[in-house]
């Protein structure tokens, strides 16, 4: 593409590093800044650049946070007799706006990926364990990593480092998705979701 | 949604009110922030706010333009006898990218639009007008306007301003896109595009 002016090819070109977003939604957003207030374009850099340089990560479990401790971490309402592992702190809002959980959780930071180069000593597993031997209130971890191939090698990985602690491990139901179609799901789903059925009684 | 952080649901609220990013994609623009570097997300913000508060616009076609007039009223390159009206300067860029155009331009900035209020006193006709009294060069004004009804009442309010200046004025081709299949073009299209046939000769 052609700008007519380097100071929208030099802002087109940042945008469109973001996930997401090609050069053609890049273009748009940029032209999209040019019909609103300086002050707006001025708000959104400094809130962007604030989430990069204040945000702090959670001492205990590695989610975002605002201060040293999420708030989750720091609910005396949540259970804390319970842990859920995650892969990043996305997941942690997913699994919030269930509603469906009371626990606290553990974000890796990552999965084991040998072909990203991503290794167990660099995901948050240790932080995990040392969580574990400063407490006796923990009853059960759930793994609640994606049914991937390096989500299913981070879940044994996990389960071989908790068997010491003697715990309660599980991991979340796979399954055909709630209003999903037979027809449409794939055959190793399919497959899982009948050996892993359920009984009605 | 809840969001563990102040700054977080800060940033995500900026970020969505950009045009075509929805909350989840805000959020996913967001916590990728967080894994780049404080440099990136400083050149992003800063390439932002340069976009804003230094752009300027074409003084003779109101094109976007990093000087009083863009490079393509400066090029001696082009041909100064047609002026081709749009609606924006993404206009301007798609036009660029065919190749197929060598004339100058004049943005309009918007189309007549009576339901959100923007009249012809709201876009640069005027500026047209005279841009047209002060050159004898001009021979020919392409209308390059959606074929909506907006973009209709702009080329006809057009058309009626520009019979007194005698000059060719002309509409962009519309029928049906190259590659385009017939059964799947809509009814208005198709009936254009017999209508306006073209002799083979």
């Amino acid at each position: 593409m052609n700008f007519p002016s380097k100071l929208i090819e030099e802002a087109v070109s940042e945008v469109s590093k973001l996930p997401g977003i090609g050069k053609k939604s890049a273009l748009r957003i940029v032209l999209h800044l040019l019909k609103r207030t300086e002050k707006e374009t001025h708000s959104l850099a400094d809130a962007l650049v604030a989430v990069r340089t204040q945000i702090h990560y959670c001492k205990k479990c590695h989610n975002i946070s605002d201060g040293e401790l999420c708030s989750i971490c720091l609910s005396p309402k949540r259970d804390a007799s319970v842990i859920c592992v995650v892969q990043d702190s996305r997941d942690v809002l997913a699994i919030e706006n269930t509603g469906q959980y009371n626990g606290l959780y553990h974000v890796l930071g990552g999965i084991i990926s040998p072909l990203e180069g991503i290794g167990p000593s660099d995901l948050k597993i240790d932080s995990l364990l040392e969580r574990l031997q400063h407490t006796s209130e923990v009853k059960e971890i759930i793994l609640a990593l994606s049914p991937t191939m390096e989500g299913d090698t981070t879940s044994f990985y996990l389960q071989k480092k908790l068997k010491p602690f003697s715990l309660k491990i599980s991991t979340i139901a796979r399954g055909i998705p709630i209003g999903g179609d037979l027809e449409y799901a794939d055959e190793i789903t399919l497959g899982r979701s009948i050996v892993s059925r359920i009984n009605y009684d």
